[in-house]
């Protein structure tokens, strides 16, 4: 066994205290081996970080997102969801070969890794290359094809499916366990009902989540209650599509009713704050969401409805938010929103991360306190709700590897990956234009 | 004459355009020269300032906020306004010490120049210290008593009101014109009427503006009503408040004629978004400001209803929330918000900066593009508005001396700042507790 020791600082644990400990990792198994004060370096120790004057917290871990929309960062902003997405994303993303989608997605995993996040959801298309990307660059990530009926004929409709379930078999449970994947229907209302039960019956077969955008506008909530005569919600649980695995993005527009139902199937929800404003969705109902037993996960969404893809906004987002959703300050206070985007989205994903505790996976973050910003230190976990940012970071490590060191990023050549993605972003768009 | 040189960047010239040039600073006089690519140094320059691989921007001006309550940062969070002021934020104020105030404002000054804001407004106490700190570290400060006359006698409150006036008085174009003053109470539901007159004859006598808070609460407006039947707009204009030069704070709660009085008086307003969802204060109709031809700036508010100073991401919450509050996703787009935080607050300041042109103050950031989350550069404006965050600054400029470069703050012992700043908020707080 080689072991690496995060050693100096304090630790972040599950019930959300502080306490002075040491951290030592078994790096083969990627598992935290002790959580104590005064860990000492011995003949196994092949590394050791130094987490002085800082805090290590469990990476944050992004439970919605499309990692490749980076390349269309700042590229259509201020435009409302359906025509911000058919007038301007969709036709670039049409253009987007699979070298494109590994440059986006290597952008996006690089700004994770400087910003504190181990884990993330992602919903694209080339998959293969996705995953290629998360084996190299080192995080962990559960993976799919977003699958999209609406619009096609039925041979393409069938292949789409076929590609999300192809997909899905292929790179589940490889990356040694990192890369997983999921089912990912878009959404209710953009794909066929037919398919919709063929995506349910291949989870079942394959044993892996379903993920996909619920309730995000109340025209997309209105499109399906035209089609079907049902509350959203309702139509994708008689499809099967709600189960203790399954998280779904956004659920902006719920009903009460609808919110007994995923509390019921155990269904999870992220919570995609950024998103939800800069696209006027509206107001996801949060405290409620809690209040009712729903596990509440966080993601940044795609970097063109954000701008960026560091969640510790999103948390501080998730809280100032949540308070104005609920007309209520004391409402998502600091200790959920710090909840929710680590074991929260951890859990969503069914990810065995989001804590620093013996077993659990070693994917964490060492966070830097000395700066003006977070001084002076009343309390660490309001500084980590509302004050901490992704440049904050000082080391990021992954299944007990070491990502960043210093904020120097080990496993991506940074400048080379900003050189591909802007040069990936330049040629789509020249396409299109 | 001496000069300072920026250049190698790209420059964001006030009609938010973005050019490759170089920026002349006039030392002496704190004024830009001439901004033209190619400009190279002669024997006049004494300082280059690399802006290669940058961009140039107006120093972000903070046109609301209470420095010295970075002391109190994270101390209480997720409570509503009035219950966290009674409870927690005043009884602490209520025993901070000259001392503690220069510290407390300090370590604001230092989070504001590490973030690249330049220019700010200050309402708080012991003016004369905060003066003195805004002399030291080289920003520019538009500083005011915050008069609350409520709960006192009348003997304390004209006190009170005798010194809002005479701190007024006494640091008005100080600092070589750095510092500047405002009458300031504090809302018209904590002044009595009799003093907000004294406060509007005293603002003719010494020609300084006005400054306040103005529905900031739906519960704040109502006390209003309550006391006199008027909407907080219309007794505020009654007493004289409302004028050219006066800016309001906050803004949240006002009704179509309230928002016509502020445009006919001029008055302008700045929004505080972060400090307005976190408070569950409410959305302040920004886009409906805007149509109206009111002049709208940006604020942080205080460190503890935010929970930092980084102007960049009231630039962003303000996009976000803009669009929220009109239900559109197209009102308050990028332009505005960049607009909002440099020549916006500015002119609701009345400081001739906030854009980068000849015979304007040398007051301005040099922002760092080189990183994941500024790439690919689509739209720099839209980055200005989503993506850019405090920690991008590389150097920042004022009254054309150079508070920080590389990320090195010049006018400040950043580590003696922070340690005065812990032990004061700590002292403070073992004081009331």
């Amino acid at each position: 066994m080689t072991t690496l020791l995060i050693a100096g600082g304090r630790v972040l644990r599950p019930d959300l205290t502080v306490e002075r400990a040491d951290v030592l990792v078994d790096r083969e198994a990627g598992e935290i081996l002790a959580v104590e004060p005064n860990l000492a370096a011995d003949r196994d120790t092949e590394e050791t970080l130094s987490a002085e004057g800082g805090l290590v917290v469990p990476g944050l871990v992004n439970a919605h997102g499309h990692g490749a929309m980076t390349l269309l960062r700042g590229y259509a902003d201020d435009k409302p969801l359906d025509a911000w997405l058919q007038e301007d994303i969709w036709p670039v993303e049409g253009v987007l070969t699979p070298e494109d989608v590994r440059a986006g997605t290597d952008l996006a995993l690089l700004e994770l890794i400087r910003s504190g996040t181990t884990g993330f959801a992602d919903m694209y298309f080339h998959v293969g290359e996705v995953a290629e990307a998360v084996d190299a660059a080192g995080l962990r990530g559960r993976l799919g094809h977003g699958v999209v009926t609406i619009g096609k004929d039925e041979e393409a409709a069938q292949a789409d499916v076929d590609e999300g379930i192809e997909m899905a078999r292929e790179y589940d449970e490889t990356a040694d366990g990192r890369v997983t994947t999921a089912l990912m229907p878009h959404a209710p209302h953009t794909v066929g009902s037919e398919y919709l039960d063929q995506l349910a019956t291949a989870a079942d077969d394959l044993g892996v989540p379903i993920h996909f955008h619920l309730n995000e506008t109340q025209e997309y909530v209105d499109a399906i209650d035209a089609e079907t005569g049902q509350r959203p919600v309702d139509y994708a649980d008689d499809h099967g599509l709600l189960r203790e695995d399954t998280w779904v993005a956004h659920g902006v527009h719920l009903t009460a009713e609808e919110i007994g139902t995923l509390a019921e199937t155990d269904t999870s929800v992220v919570h995609c704050p950024a998103s939800n404003m800069k696209l006027a969705s509206g107001m996801a109902p949060v405290q409620t969401l809690l209040d009712a037993g729903v596990g509440v996960g966080l993601g940044t969404d795609g970097a063109a409805s954000n701008n960026d893809l560091d969640a510790f906004d999103e948390v501080r987002d998730a809280a100032m938010l949540g308070k104005l959703a609920a007309d209520d300050a004391a409402a998502v206070p600091a200790e959920a929103v710090v909840e929710m985007a680590t074991a929260g989205s951890a859990d969503a994903l069914g990810f065995d991360s989001g804590r620093i505790d013996v077993g659990a996976n070693a994917d964490l973050a060492v966070l830097d306190l000395d700066a003006a910003h977070l001084t002076p230190a009343h309390d660490l976990v309001s500084h980590l709700a509302y004050a901490v940012r992704g440049s904050d970071v000082r080391h990021t490590v992954c299944d007990g590897d070491v990502l960043m060191r210093d904020r120097e990023v080990l496993t991506l050549d940074a400048e080379a990956v900003r050189r591909r993605a802007r040069e990936a972003a330049s040629a789509a768009v020249d396409r299109v234009e």
